[in-house]
């Protein structure tokens, strides 16, 4: 079901234009730290509170018109969820998607709102969420519109660095040297080496879901081993990258960064206070890699804050905790 | 102390060419409020985390060159402070900010961490800050730049209005025809008639606060009562308007609205949900009188979000507020 195409430079362009005349691009926030200023790009703005509505935008209205007649189908924790969902909304398509039972109750309720339809699998429990995808898709002659293997939702993502690379242009006398991003399965990542050719890109996941730092260091796609420990980044949760992304990544990222859950939340804490913006855990890992000092910066160097989709009750225990 | 000369239209113009020279216009945002799209425009995420950097910037580049090496005298309970100390930092100009003891720990912080000199008053004492500031003016010869009362900060903080107006011809296709706005000493509101004049303005303020609501209903300026309550909205929290202000508020504000805690803590729960903005109290006054139904909308809405400066344990007791 996902088409076998590579995405190209040239499809992130597009993906931009078409962005650009629905979504205002999310502002380039400066946040000085240690001296040098690093450039914030605010996804956690979007109307559906993160990127993923850049890649659901691109990829549906590339479907034909008897696939938009039967509809979609997505696999998400919440955010690429709530960007099919409103895609297909403005589009008037169907859209079903397989979300993880234990997903925060903030995306579960969002994503419902936009109107599509959530079929629950036992992420816990074991359930390949893959698996129950491909099933519904079957079904309903639907098209799987998935996370990140997909060379529209990575074109789409990629348009993130177009916007970064024009309002770093403005606002810092250059393009991006240096753009740090959260990692999960890889779409953000790999649009954003396709969109910024010149800059030094560093995928960044939680510890114990460091597959992509892992892939990038052994040369060839590994996958979460069995016990990895529970995450707050629910945004990052993938079990592994895939080809199409992993071939981008290999070429352009000499490797990962893992971060953990206290240097995540005090990346959530200090976008709260300089930046007043609400970061979920799995939005801040860039910066959480940045802050730490994992990350040689550069002069120009951009992170993305990916989302902000978080339930108060565990933003409240971020803003609590001391460590 | 005080320039007398009125503000003007053209002087709102001129700000806004000053101001859009180096800070980004920050994003309005939609929300959808009972079927009903409010434009909500961000001051929060500006530098300082409050659109007072507007009015600062305006002023304090109208000094002359004796008046920049004297040095500036503000008075603020923190965002006017921390926009007087970015502007007087970056023209290299001295500034000392008369700020209450009881300010937010959050504001006091950051106008030091930007180099200004704090020089505390005690506000719950009964001193009056005008009179400490007058007294540091005479003392240093120095530039008071008062938080409203003042026809450059009036035309600065109507830059947001100018803003507003670009912005929504692009996202809503025609100027705003409502602007609710939280109201201290009505520097931003002022700003606001004079940079939409087609608009309907709607200050708004605390209740046990609302001196502007009864000055406007009463036709002559109005003083806080002494025995007001305590209110978290503390950029709020100003004794009473001036002429300057109320001379352009009287002709052009039929009325204010006053809100209560429980709807402010309200407004900034969905402001954290919906717009994954941080707001403060004071900051959320106007989005409150929205959502309580206090105001009736027009087809092209918008409400000033104006700052974000909270403290991360009074932000963390709103979140956790059922009300």
């Amino acid at each position: 079901m996902i088409p076998t195409r590579a995405p190209t430079t040239e499809g992130v362009a597009l993906a931009a234009r078409k962005v650009a005349e629905i979504l205002p691009a999310p502002p380039l926030l400066p946040l000085e730290v240690e001296g040098r200023t690093i450039w914030c790009k605010a996804e956690c703005l979007q109307p559906v509170g993160a990127f993923k509505i850049r890649g659901a935008w691109h990829r549906l209205t590339a479907l034909t018109q008897a696939e938009r007649t039967a509809g979609v189908v997505g696999v998400s924790s919440g955010n690429h969820a709530q960007g099919v969902a409103w895609a297909a909304r403005r589009l008037g398509v169907k859209a079903a998607i397989v979300m993880p039972v234990d997903a925060p109750e903030v995306k579960l309720a969002n994503t419902r709102a936009l109107g599509a339809e959530v079929v629950l699998y036992d992420r816990p429990g074991g359930e390949d969420r893959d698996e129950v995808a491909e099933r519904l898709c079957k079904e309903r002659e639907a098209t799987l519109v998935h996370a990140y293997a997909d060379p529209w939702i990575i074109e789409g993502q990629g348009s993130t660095g177009t916007e970064i690379a024009a309002q770093m242009a403005v606002l810092a006398g250059g393009p991006p040297e240096l753009i740090v991003a959260p990692c999960g399965g890889g779409g953000l990542t790999a649009g954003l080496a396709l969109a910024c050719p010149n800059a030094r890109i560093v995928p960044v996941e939680p510890e114990g879901w460091d597959d992509v730092c892992r892939s990038l260091a052994a040369g060839r796609i590994e996958r979460v081993l069995p016990d990895a420990p529970a995450t707050a980044c629910d945004a990052l949760q993938t079990p592994a990258t895939r080809p199409i992304n992993f071939a981008i990544l290999q070429e352009r990222c000499p490797f990962g960064v893992a971060v953990s859950a206290a240097e995540v939340r005090a990346a959530q804490r200090l976008a709260f206070a300089k930046l007043r913006l609400v970061v979920e855990p799995g939005g801040a890992a860039g910066l959480a890699a940045v802050l730490a000092g994992k990350i040689t910066l550069s002069e120009r160097s951009a992170v993305v804050l990916s989302g902000g989709n978080t339930d108060a009750r565990a933003f409240v225990r971020v803003l609590s905790t001391a460590d």
